[in-house]
Order: C-alpha cells, then structure tokens, then sequence
C-alpha cells in the first residue's frame, strides 16, 4: 500500500500556497516554497502509486495525479521509458520537476530575441531528490531525456495550471519555428488516495 | 463521453464557497449556497462518469468524485441497487443530497435529549433534481432507502469533510445504542475530468 498521507499532505500545502495572498502575485515566492515542498515529495520513494508508476516501455508517459479545482497547479508523474526523449518544449507557466527514481537530463534552450534562434542553455542531470525551477521569467524552454537507457526513470512535476490543457510549444531546433500543441494526460483514471480507512491495509 | 465540465465548474464553485470568509463559520450559508449548487449539478444527467454510477447489483455503494485537499468538503455518487436500505446513521458535518436518477425515501430521526430515545422525525421521498440538507443543526440523523425495488437510483452527496474517513455512528433503533464506523470509499480510482483535451471525443 502507497503511502497516501505524504501526497495529501503535498496537495494540502500546495494549495494553501497557491491561495495565499502574497503568492498569487509573485512566481518567485511559489517557486521557492513549491520547490521545497516538491523537495518533500521526492525525498521518499514510497508514495506514487504503481498505476501511476508504469506502463512506458518506451516513449514517455504522463499521469495526473492532481488537478486543482481551479487549476491553479497540477500534479504529474512523468514515466520515462529507457532512453525516451521529449521534443523541445516550452510549458507557458511555472513548473517544478522532481526526480523521483532513476536519472534525466534537462537541456535548457533560450529564445535568442534578436536572432529569433533557439540557442543551447545549460544542461543539467537530475538524480533522485533533486528539483529543477522553469518558468516563463527564469526560462521555459527545455529539452528532457530518460539519462538511463536501459530502464524507466520517474520524475513528479507540479505546473501552474492543468498542463495537459494548456496550449504550449513545440519547436523545431532546424528552423526555430513553433507549433502549439496540447499534451492531454495519459490516464483516463486516478487513484482514491483520500480513504484514510485503507490506509492501514497492505498491498493486494 | 460524459460532460466533465459541469462536474469541473461544481467543484470550482464548491472550493470558492469553502475558501470564502464568511463561510467559513456560517454553515448555514455554505448548505443555503452548495445546495444551489448542487442543484444546478442534479439538474441534468449527462455527466456522471460510467465507473462511477454502476456496481451496485445489491446493497448500495459509495464513490468519491473528489476530496477538497484540505478536507472542507467531499462529492461522492451513491449507488443504490434495487430495495437497498441504510442504517439508521449520523455524519457529524453538513450534508447535502442531490437525487440524480431515481428516487429515495429519507427517513429522518432525532435523539430526544431527555430520554435518550431515538423519535422518528419526517420522511421525504427525492426524485431526480431534489435536493435535501442534513447538519449535526438541523438534525443529522437518517435512514435511507431506494425507492424502487426494481431498479436502481443514484444521488449525488457533498459533505463538510472527508465523509469516507470520518468516524460517525450507526444506531441501533430497538436500543438507541450508537456504534462508531468509519464507511470507507468503495472505489480506489476516480475518473480523470480534467483533460480537456479529451473533451471534444466521443465515448468508446
Ligand atoms: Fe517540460
Ligand atoms: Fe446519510
Ligand atoms: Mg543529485
């Protein structure tokens, strides 16, 4: 059995943060708290639950977890399948990766604005409890592969909106052109982490 | 494809009411406001998700639609099989019925303080876009039954808390004994209504 009361407990202090007066206001502030309760999450490999787990045997998968009623932030698991790899992608609001199992590299790109080019950022490598910041002010285009070829990586993000419906980017490196898309979510159902009274029961 | 939307809008618009100031300590405002609410939501019946409105071959199940994060309030759908019949029971929050296909018959009780008996109170028969409020106030103490002993009813229920994880109490009517019990969820998924990618796709 998951440990539900860690991810509630996220949610709950997730959304006394997106609803405080101050952080309504100011992305920097959400940042920061955010990340250090997404830091929380993602200390502790005994949560996620196995639906939300699995199922990429290649490419990459997205589950919701979470959806604010006002869609203020979402919560994802993204399951990367050996060696999977995103396309160059921007999200349009704050996002927080955690690395949760395994490994992935996150290449940043920035638009160059008098050149119109895409030109190559840092590249960094996420290990289990780590967490990256991306947003429209610090930088919001990135491209994210699996760093393990040979098994499934997972990494929890949280976003400032439902980020299987916003309209994003894609963009093409070749010609820094950009294509709107809308990722949609991978699974059509959530678990229940709300019934306190199976929280003692084991597995199966 | 069910409408998620109007299930979306009912869970923005109770998380509003929840969050509000005033509602805060005025609970007859939140039961005066969600039962509107909740009536708009049981004025049409075309958003229940599948998963959520069958099952119930005999007795009754109950599923979580969704669980406020801090746990101001809970939406489930409950499933009556034909002929099925509560306990007598309490809830210890506020409660709002929303009959949304069928019918059920409320049979109300109230503990006389004096003799400690439990006294019949009134009964009322809710057909499809009813509403009826219950409150430890206005008395919160019932038994319910479907109305049809040949089909199945459905009714849609906000709480003032997490109502599968609160302890609450059956009472015995030959001896006015209260037992405690916590009823759990009879779900471990929960749709995913917030793709809204998904919107627009036909069912199958
Ligand atoms: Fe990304
Ligand atoms: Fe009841
Ligand atoms: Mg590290």
């Amino acid at each position: 059995m998951p440990n539900h009361a860690r991810l509630r407990r996220f949610l709950a202090d997730m959304t006394s943060l997106v609803g405080g007066a101050r952080q309504d206001q100011d992305e920097a502030a959400v940042i920061e708290v955010g990340g250090q309760l997404l830091a929380a999450l993602v200390a502790h490999d005994d949560w996620l639950p196995e639906a939300m787990a699995g199922g990429a045997s290649e490419g990459y998968l997205q589950h919701l977890l979470y959806c604010d009623p006002h869609e203020r932030f979402s919560l994802v698991s993204f399951v990367w399948g050996p060696g999977a790899l995103t396309p160059v992608h921007d999200h349009t609001v704050w996002g927080l990766i955690g690395m949760l199992r395994g490994a992935e590299v996150d290449q940043r790109y920035e638009l160059d604005p008098a050149s119109g080019q895409l030109c190559p950022g840092p590249t960094t490598t996420l290990t289990a409890g780590d967490v990256a910041a991306l947003s429209p002010t610090l930088g919001d285009i990135h491209q994210v592969r699996n760093a393990f070829t040979d098994r499934t990586s997972i990494s929890v993000h949280v976003y400032g909106g439902n980020i299987g419906s916003l309209a994003r980017h894609r963009f093409d490196l070749a010609t820094s052109t950009a294509r709107t898309f809308i990722s949609g979510y991978s699974n059509a159902t959530m678990p229940n982490i709300w019934d306190r009274s199976r929280d003692g029961e084991s597995a199966g």
